[in-house]
């Protein structure tokens, strides 16, 4: 099998529309855009129902993308894996990171040794409305993660730090078709449905790397907050039906300048465990007496969400009470800001929605380095 | 002169109206009521122009004092120094602390080396409307700093840690009543006002420390950056016309077993400036190496606000663009966040709207812990 | 039996704790604290779960009333039957209702004949958080509205013109609470039990008053739109665990100089509908050629829901999907808009939140007006 | 001179990016792209400053018409005068209204007496970001207004009966090119921003149509209320720098099968106001007794506002002091609703932000009917 390096590139976004960035580093030779695997972005919405960000920002890279692949930009979205995530709440910043699979340069024959990053990236079938959070989501997603877990050539669970997973979300119109087809929907709220959609998602990758022991019913989604991956990471959007997983792991297989490591925040303060994620990546050791080495750091990719019992660590927090500001908005602007002063940036990715993606109120953290 | 002793306790609240943490002290006798100067209070409104859980939470506080201080509650709000800062976003809890300030207990004698926390409380004369904003409120808040310093027993400005101040806003009927008068306000917006009473208080505060050399002109509020205070934390509310100011430091007349210190954040995500508040107060050292003695910390008090300039250490925030979500509720989760991650709390003070209340999109934080 | 005389009147509100207007009348003599048996205030929250200006309400006018009822404020809440809704979006401007009931003046008796405004209060038992919701809840309103019916003298469901529930909501701490005893509650979520709260109530008001046929099973709420009251007004709050039930109606043993009269909406834009209110109640008749009498009018009573379906008239609405703003705050501001229109005034009562209440997405509409 | 015929169609839209209802009507050969002047927009964000849906719809429209028009995206935008007004609050309904001119087919030879809808359009040249809402963007708009009339064959002012004008606002960066060059901004706030521009560009309108006599001065712009335009409707997007400016009205010249009319709403609740926009345009005539006829309607276009004195016919409103919805977004569900409820419809254009478009909370209102 050849060797093939990943190669992951942050660009800033002056808004959703804004693809002035990645034009630039195509035009100028420094990517080309025939390698181009997925791309993962903060957009500017509220990251809730009505975030349209999210597709105007695919719809805004696929038109830019179309003429310089070569094909029109529908075949663009079935190519590239897209995963926006909307809400830049706080100090984070709207941006995209591009990732790339290429096969080996020679000039990088020495960065060879030992594991390296590597992505891999498959789509599931489009799921009906009643399906949407419940157990034919998780199960699909988990046959999906295997399928990416081969197409990234790694082969143990322990060398998978971060699954992305792009799902779909109930709208009144998709509600109305299943009623209409006498069906029942997980919930008859569209954000809620977002809740759940991510939720079974998450369920559905801890099932394929083995961190929970299968089966998984229905009743667990939302409510069993013992069952969690450690390394998922999903975002809803209004714009699919289907899952879309992107799975990063080191492989040896892998040529790439870049390495991945990850922990787990048990809370949405523990800024202990988001340092391991840090230590063992390349860009850390110990903070302070010797701070995160900011310049190898690539990003930092995080789940952030509020803790369903209403507390941490004893006092309450009044995230999921506020009827003006959802929760992801706050959860995301907390952690953000706490991960933002780890990085010394805004520009990192930070989703909300944390449902069963790390221990309830807390979230996995992966952080890609220069080796 | 007798000396004192400046007491400091954090009560957890359920919600704005709620008082029994604080009946539930006085009733054992741990708090006696006479001896509160002061209290200050994260409560869980918007805290914008429309957030009445500050006048919600100071009216229940004072009723509920009213009857154990033998007087009605209107007297109760003219005698302590309430400051409710509306705002618990993120990570954030709400809480008062009240502080208390006595004739130094015979038992306490052993810890009277050394400075120790002072508590000195002044009130400016009303405002009018078209006065908010304005020189004539940086001066007559410069002049109740120097009050309160005196009130404190402070008689050196590097002695002073944190100056709390509460101010008033413009309402509509005060916009009002400003132009029937021929009188034009400094703006005609609500909650823009918020900002030019916070910061023309805050520039008082600098003036009275001698942060800044005066004079200072109307035409620098909100726009010469360059000038603001490393210790002044304003709050506007709807319920007053007057600056009330607290000054808080440390002062060799003061017997209490707490210190106070402060640093500043230069940005929203300066976590190194946070860190040096931790250090000499008491509560801290080094991070990690010798993470931070969350024991002895009381609570911490810090100003968050949106960078002026739209973008963190070069790359944009969204915060002054988001019509959905005032910047000031970004600002607040995002500090929230950070600071809470090294309190390993969130049920600590952080205030938004820092217009000159340290550099601009930093702020002044300041750490009270046990000695 | 004596006869009795229903009274009306509506006060503008500076805030949510100004009381002035009450205690200017209650001190010129023209309101007799008394005889104060239900006030209905619009306050300016954001009519969800963190709207804190309805308890705020409630506390500031209990506190003016305790001394002139000569007992504690805490009495008073259990006097006088305290419904706040919150949200006066768009034109809608805060203001209270106050009811009252004395026997008649002699000096009224030539206003003695026919049917006149009649009002009746009663309250359910106190709910557990499993049983809000659901079958327990429908039946115990239903039962409490037949209470009210013969405490306001009213034999007949036809005369039955509008009946106001306050009802509760589930919090964190209240799932919290089931869940410790192993029950399920209805929602996880705080912001959707307020709409299975107030469904519930409403179906049992459609039941008291035989609109529907039961029984009807958990399974209906928020599910089964076909059930529903067309007098039915359900407002939820954090402030209380029971049902307040309050009914209007007109009734031959009542002296007032008031009647009442109610028509249903049967979409958020239905003009037709609401006039039909105006025409026999007395202050109207023909709009535009002869428009509506203003003098007469006290105020108008209204609900106002999205639509579930997601469209009025077969054009989509964005209500149930804004992540920024509820849809009951944006139901109450359309539905206000038009009312408002009518009435000539915007101190009106319009309630979020109709489920059950008049068909989907419609609303039942009464207003008083002197005879 | 060759007689022209105005077109006018609306079509519904399913989201911002939705183009399938324009696409359909170009296919089927109902709508010929070639003769499309205008498309004014309502799209479902929040109106504000971070409204990507207006540019979002924007660029789907002309991505979509561009392989018709046989032109790139970008030159679609400068030919055809697209105007995205974001916020369809309430029951309003995203849809655009497709505005088509061509010379006069023979078939309609019938119905060309008397005066039809005509449409004329100008663009400004760009403004530097301290011109936005000062005399300057005044002067220009009222010149583009001249041209506009002129390109409509429209002679005399009374014959214009809406301008609908797309202006800029400003953002953190324009603010910091502006104060690079030494130059101030009218405000430092970018949603404050949209209120200057909104208000300099009817003064404009109302400048060249004599409504108000000249000059007017930068002081009067959000101040001097009593200058205003009675037909003049403002849009303010982040997507330009220069005003664009569509005249509508009737002329003799038009062979059109449409007619426009207008009046003036006094306040947000002055339904008597709004009818007589119906009653000569040909819809209506008089309300219940006969009332609008809604078949010939084709739309009807409305700016709302919030009365800057905080109040409506002596009540107090809330929308200026909410810190979590802006007050355009109040005033558009307020009107949107009391409009709708007129028409029948939601599907009707109702914009935020009538600073100098008809008195101070009231607004201007164009009807276009089937002649």
């Amino acid at each position: 099998m050849d060797r093939n390096a990943a190669g992951v590139v942050r660009i800033a976004m002056q808004g959703p529309g804004d693809v002035s960035g990645l034009v630039t580093l195509i035009e100028s030779g420094a990517l080309d855009p025939c390698t181009i695997v997925a791309i993962l972005g903060k957009t500017e919405g509220n990251g809730g129902v009505n975030d349209f960000t999210r597709e105007y920002a695919t719809a805004a890279l696929s038109a830019a993308l179309a003429p310089r692949l070569n094909m029109p930009a529908r075949q663009v979205e079935a190519r590239i894996a897209f995963v926006m995530s909307g809400g830049t709440e706080g100090v984070l910043s709207p941006h995209i990171t591009v990732f790339t699979r290429a096969p080996i340069p020679p000039r990088r024959a020495s960065q060879a040794f030992g594991k390296h990053l590597s992505i891999g990236i498959a789509h599931s079938r489009a799921f009906l409305p009643e399906e949407i959070g419940r157990s034919t989501q998780i199960l699909e997603t988990a046959a999906s993660v295997a399928t990416a877990m081969a197409d990234a050539g790694i082969a143990h669970a322990e060398d998978v730090h971060f699954v992305q997973v792009k799902c779909p979300l109930l709208t009144s119109e998709r509600i109305k078709d299943a009623s209409g087809r006498d069906k029942t929907t997980v919930t008859k709220s569209a954000y809620s449905s977002m809740g759940y959609s991510r939720g079974a998602s998450a369920l559905g990758v801890a099932l394929a790397l083995r961190e929970i022991d299968g089966p998984v019913s229905d009743g667990d989604v939302l409510t069993n907050w013992d069952l969690y991956s450690n390394v998922a990471s999903v975002s809803a959007g209004i714009e699919l039906m289907n899952n879309v997983v992107i799975v990063m792991g080191n492989s040896a297989s892998s040529a790439s300048e870049f390495t991945i490591n990850h922990s787990v925040m048990r809370d949405a303060i523990d800024m202990e465990g988001a340092l391991r994620a840090f230590t063992a990546a390349g860009p850390a050791a110990e903070y302070c007496s010797s701070p995160i080495d900011r310049e190898r750091l690539v990003n930092a990719f995080a789940k952030a969400g509020a803790s369903p019992n209403g507390a941490i660590r004893g006092f309450r927090h009044t995230m999921l009470e506020d009827s003006d500001m959802n929760a992801t908005r706050h959860a995301r602007a907390a952690v953000g800001g706490l991960l933002a002063g780890l990085c010394g940036t805004g520009a990192i990715y930070v989703s909300g929605g944390a449902e069963h993606q790390g221990p309830a109120g807390g979230g996995p953290i992966a952080v890609i380095a220069r080796a």
